[in-house]
């Protein structure tokens, strides 16, 4: 089941024909393009598509063209009689009812066949108004969207109707349809059309555009027919008919020839993040139109494949397998984030927050506060993004630090971490990374901390492996297998055992040496269970959980001094030893399938970072959480003691509204069991030591990923190419055997890459992937269904065996 | 004149009634929703208010109401006799046709007579369909946007009403309004209101009640009023009816519970930016309701004026002083950013940048690019904020140096900036920065550079005064004195004289000392014309104009060893000395009345930084330019060389399309002469050594100001308490003579501050403003009109003088 993508052709011009309400005379303005662009390119074949009809068939629509437009190619795909919406008339009937995803394959399918017969028109006439249902009840404003079609809206010329076309106009554009003609009928008394002109003018720069009305009914039928059939022929000629098509000509002309020059240019003015420009080509550019769901909809720039399909569709979806860096949870153009958005743009714009409070902000808070179920945190802080965020969390913990032991302002403090640590591209969390191919360039980069080795966990031949790194093994042993990946995160029972005791020696012991260095560290900071632009690296989550009981338990080893009043163990809220920091900009909020990647270790840190998911995918924003024993270290008398950050958008509006809406979805999906599908797909399982949890539990006790368990243990026997997988929540994540170069340097994943992004059943199936060198991912959205993930599946099987 | 607010009271409930369409019952029940109301608050008033009515009298609304809604207090207010929609109506009729302000402060007026009268409910009647215009052509969902009345939106029952009631709800929900409950007749046949209900109910959990539909109307107008008398009586018992009231009588008080209870959570739960968090308390922190235009509507907390007044508007607006920390420029709520915003996210969502183009994202690059008319720039990269954009240009700018002046890994590189200067919150940014209040105490801040002391400039006793710091005095001379603030800006004339000579010979010397003392540079970097952060400092444009020649000259003073290919001057796009950066974040697009302030100084940076208005003041976005000599720096067959930096949501089409949109109107603004009137108040005249420009002209040689010449002069002599003022484009900033401290520290302005807020008229003309320290500033949007401007001229002289 290839998705169904949008349609652009070079030489079959496609539009859709939306009306401002029913009975604005859509079929009447539809029929008269029909014959006007017959006349006009005599050589083209020009057609019409009615993908959903109702009411008798000897009325229909098509059965109007067919006599008033003979030279016209006219096909209806779904009919029902009764005279109703459509999806009244599918409910009561018998026929069977096309999903949406059928609906649009038909639609696709058929517009394909006629783009392949050579240039032409085809006019797609929807039902009713912009947002009637469609047969599967989905408003067919939502239906059709996947398919971008150009419209041409038909305003209301009635009483009234100045309104009925703007709102039908605003419910297509929130879409992301453009609308490239208003046509509507020539009515003398209401005169719509010339405030319409004004408007649509005014504010879009799109042309309204007249037509004479039809002639009144005449009770004799063959009189009817006659002065019909006059009308047609009249209206045909219209030069603002003639203008509109050839301006829909001209439109569809600049929207390809905007497609294919834009790669050339971008190559020309843009300075891509993360890009060895003297690598990139126009042709490695890729130009996207749009994007929908999981899909991007990109400019084909592949030949055709043969002589028989002259006309490729330009236009191809790839599924956006980077989740557009690791940001996408409720897929692109999805309607209720972006009703989100313009609700906060209109209610507030953005304003000011210092000292101020709104109610997007004050519910993400809530949200936040509630949702993560850590009982330190108690206060939220906005910043942009994740590497601001970053900041703000170790800018935070270093002072809590600072104060509670008393150091001065000179005293150089750094962070303790995790090796292959990253926390973003400003100078501040660059140097909370150790030094890396990211950052060892950079000029003002100082990586200020001590990174640590750890045990990594991967799937390997179908068994769960705690590999531990040569120079560990001395410490803590050859590591571990386990027979699931529940069995991994079963952190309390692996506590009690041996590895637990060996890690906390390790860890003490290279505390004490850091001390005895008379180095002094602020703040703990990690990303919890899996270190992402590190290269997708799966942390033992016991070695985590300990790495933070340790440094609680060791403010003897931080403290210069010896402290007079260290806050007591009994106090769940206050920090001891340093302050933790978890960055749960890529793990958090449902990525990893819960709502706090935290609760993998079952631990609470003291400040948290949240964002990419926060906003569903839309536009940035971050969340910093701390608890009041850090917030505490900034309170005083004076200003300059505050913590002095803020970015003139702070908890702008529009972000803290698409951020509640997303995070309410995604916690309703989680009640809804909307994921249960996946859960049993052998995460959920009677060799696995976790307990088949009900739904509401799963947050806090499953293990579970989009991808199957059949699927990983099938590739990690894959022992050719892959040395080890792991999948948890939407991500996957495959280590390639290396080609000599390592690590982000490496190109072993390049082939695969490339070979997913050709795609297979004739390019239909492909996927848009980033790599990080012999490390390649997959990240779907929260709302990726099951079905198309074991495609995906296959695809991969497919491409790892090639 | 003071602004419209929305409307809330305590006792009042005030809504508004919209229709899906014309002709769908809404006088129906609105008669219904009054008598029923009555009838369950018996001792309260229940209203009925009609602000526009067309047609003739005795068929109007209101008589309607009057016959069959006994009990309810009728208003109209504008009433025009011929029946069609009401910009038709008014303009062929001879009345005077009432603007936007003029309609709703009356209907501001008649509700707040009303409230004063005690509890009750109110019903505004709207006419048409929610996007019918008014009077003045504005859609009445634009035009009753500021009054943000809560929305009861009547459905339409008939055949294709699905489509037309989900349209209108979209219209309202992206212009901020609240929809409460959605009614509609219990039409039989299409049974729109079952689908209606569950699509309000699952989207947006909003209820659909239904009401019978009324009787059939019978010739005889007698039997025709009886039958229609009992229908009333029985529908105003209707159980859905009541259910609807009480609904909205809930959401009424729990909309103001929410208002009120938000400081106090807000001050248990956020951390807030550049706030000394212990000197806040919940009184201080103002609850936002929403913004339209210039105003936020802010929750009043000043207790009732008198006894005889007990119900006060619980809603104020506020003028949003600082332009919401500087970035509004086209107003809050401003339909034409919520639109691109909302195309955006419908056509795309976010999209990931690398390696691929979408059209705002280019669209945007192109304006740029066209728009600074710098000759150097040629690449776009994006981030998301200015302190992120930042952070780019100088990483960028140090590499380039670094290439080029052959200095390795280990060699340590400052930036060449000015004293005061201030470039966002990152570590990176305020590394860029002097030691200052805002970083002092920031743990990892590490000030890496060496920042000059420079003359200021500022209007003093009528005069503009070119100020030279003490410790320049034997260097430079004790500055000039300017009849006009154009010919401060004259530098290419002032070049000729002594005074650039001077400035010449102390930054050349300075920068001879530093080479001597081996410190190694690779950036001159600074805020044109105006130091923001640092505290509204006025740079004399001479000497950065001339801080950049020297720099640009001296490649001999940056050099470790003999370059073997300087670049010549004769290619105007090679940087030479070090790359220039310009930080336009706060300075550019407008701020000052040009499309880039870097044209004030007559210099091409080679890195230019915007943000802030780039998106209107809408999402957070931003872009640093840069010349391609600056860009080659980065090319080389190791990918680690490349600009590893970027964010998740780099180039977000959100973020693109707002800005883009933004762009084009302040372009077109300044095209269409928006600003004319202000060019006129004294900036533009005889005694100026400007010439009168022609508004496309404008941009490269007129310097205006929003704020009046005359203005300027009155304050700048109020020598008491004024030590000198300035304006440009739309930034006032006044600085107050001193208590004691100084800088940020000083609470100088706080006074003046507290008395704006409390405001004039009755508060009704108040200013919500930020200050830094001794230096009080307003900042107007773009699009605030010349009366506004004046006003707030008034206001502040009253202030002053207080």
């Amino acid at each position: 089941m290839p998705p169904v993508g949008a349609l652009l052709w070079r030489a079959l011009r496609v539009h859709q024909v939306y009306g401002a309400n029913t009975d604005v005379g859509k079929t009447i303005l539809t029929t008269i393009l029909c014959n006007s662009a017959s006349k006009i390119w005599k050589d083209e074949q020009v057609s019409y598509l009615k993908p959903v009809s109702t009411g008798p068939q000897d009325e229909a629509d098509d059965r109007h063209l067919e006599y008033y437009a003979p030279n016209t190619n006219i096909e209806t795909l779904f009919q029902w009689d009764i005279p109703t919406s459509p999806h009244a008339a599918a409910e009561v009937s018998s026929k069977p009812i096309p999903t949406d995803h059928e609906l649009l394959a038909k639609i696709h399918h058929h517009i394909s066949q006629r783009a392949h017969q050579g240039s032409g028109w085809l006019f797609l006439e929807t039902a009713g108004g912009v947002h009637s249902p469609g047969p599967s009840r989905t408003t067919q404003v939502d239906l059709y969207a996947p398919l971008r079609m150009p419209v041409i809206l038909i305003g209301d010329s009635k009483l009234g109707g100045i309104s009925q076309t703007v709102s039908a106009f605003e419910s297509l554009r929130l879409r992301g349809y453009d609308v490239e003609s208003v046509l509507l009928f020539r009515e003398p008394v209401h005169e719509n059309y010339r405030y319409l002109a004004d408007y649509f003018g005014d504010k879009y720069g799109i042309s309204v555009e007249t037509v004479g009305a039809p002639p009144t009914r005449h009770e004799n039928p063959r009189i009817d027919r006659e002065s019909m059939a006059e009308y047609y022929n009249e209206s045909s000629e219209e030069k603002a008919v003639h203008d509109v098509l050839l301006q829909l000509d001209k439109r569809h002309q600049s929207r390809i020839a905007r497609l294919e020059e834009m790669p050339a240019k971008a190559y020309q003015s843009i300075w891509y993040p993360f890009t060895q420009q003297k690598h990139l080509t126009p042709e490695r550019i890729t130009a996207i139109d749009s994007a929908y769901g999981d899909h991007f909809q990109t400019l084909q720039t592949r030949p055709p494949t043969s002589s028989t399909s002259p006309d490729i569709n330009l236009l191809r979806p790839s599924f956006d397998g980077s989740a557009s860096w690791w940001t996408q949870g409720l897929g692109h153009a999805n309607p209720k984030l972006t009703l989100a958005a313009a609700y906060a743009a209109g209610r507030y714009g953005h304003v000011m927050f210092a000292e101020a409070i709104h109610e997007p902000a004050m519910a993400v808070a809530e949200n936040l506060l509630q949702g993560l179920q850590n009982p330190r945190l108690s206060r939220v802080f906005f910043s942009d993004n994740g590497s601001t965020g970053c900041e703000v969390a170790v800018k935070m913990a270093l002072r809590a630090a600072r104060v509670r032991y008393g150091w001065d302002q000179d005293t150089k403090l750094g962070i303790l971490g995790l090796k292959g640590s990253y926390h973003g591209d400003t100078i501040g969390a660059m140097d909370c990374a150790e030094p890396c191919t990211f950052n060892e360039k950079v000029e003002w980069y100082e990586g200020k901390g001590f990174w640590f080795d750890y045990p990594t966990v991967q799937c390997k031949e179908g068994k769960w492996v705690v590999d531990v790194p040569d120079s560990l093994k001395s410490d803590i042993g050859n590591g571990e297998e386990f027979a699931s990946v529940a069995d991994v995160f079963n952190v309390e029972g692996r506590n009690q055992a041996e590895a637990a005791r060996k890690y906390e020696a390790y860890i003490e012991r290279t505390l004490e040496t850091l001390q005895k260095q008379g180095r002094k560290f602020g703040a703990l900071m990690m990303e919890p269970v899996i270190l992402g632009a590190g290269g997708m690296i799966f942390v033992d989550p016991l070695f985590q959980r300990t790495f933070v009981n340790v440094v609680r338990r060791s403010s003897y080893l931080f403290a210069t001094t010896p402290i007079s009043s260290s806050p007591s163990q009994a106090d769940d809220n206050t920090w001891i030893g340093l302050p933790v920091v978890f960055d749960e900009v890529f793990t958090g909020l449902y990525r990893l399938g819960r709502y706090t990647a935290s609760s993998f270790l079952g631990v609470h840190p003291d400040v948290s970072v949240h964002a990419k998911l926060l906003t569903g995918g839309l536009v940035p924003l971050c969340t910093t959480l701390a608890s009041d024993s850090v917030h505490e270290a900034f309170l005083s008398d004076d200003k300059s003691d505050a913590l002095l950050h803020g970015h003139s958008y702070t908890a702008h509006a529009v972000g803290c509204q698409v951020a509640l809406e997303s995070l309410q979805e995604m916690q309703s999906m989680e009640n809804r069991g909307v994921w249960d599908a996946f859960k049993t797909d052998g995460w959920v399982s009677p060799d696995s030591s976790t307990p088949v949890a009900t739904p509401r539990d799963a947050n806090d006790s499953i293990v579970w990923s989009a991808w199957s368990r059949a699927f990983i243990d099938t590739i990690s026997h894959h022992t050719a190419r892959v040395s080890g997988v792991w999948a948890l929540g939407s991500v996957l994540a495959v280590t390639l055997r290396s080609d000599g170069a390592t690590g982000y340097k490496s190109s072993a994943a390049l082939s695969l890459q490339a070979r997913l992004r050709e795609g297979y059943e004739d390019g239909r199936w492909n996927v848009h992937s980033r790599v990080l060198g012999n490390v390649f991912y997959i990240m779907v959205g929260q709302t990726t269904g099951r079905t198309a993930v074991r495609e995906l599946e296959g695809v991969l099987t497919e491409a790892l065996s090639a």
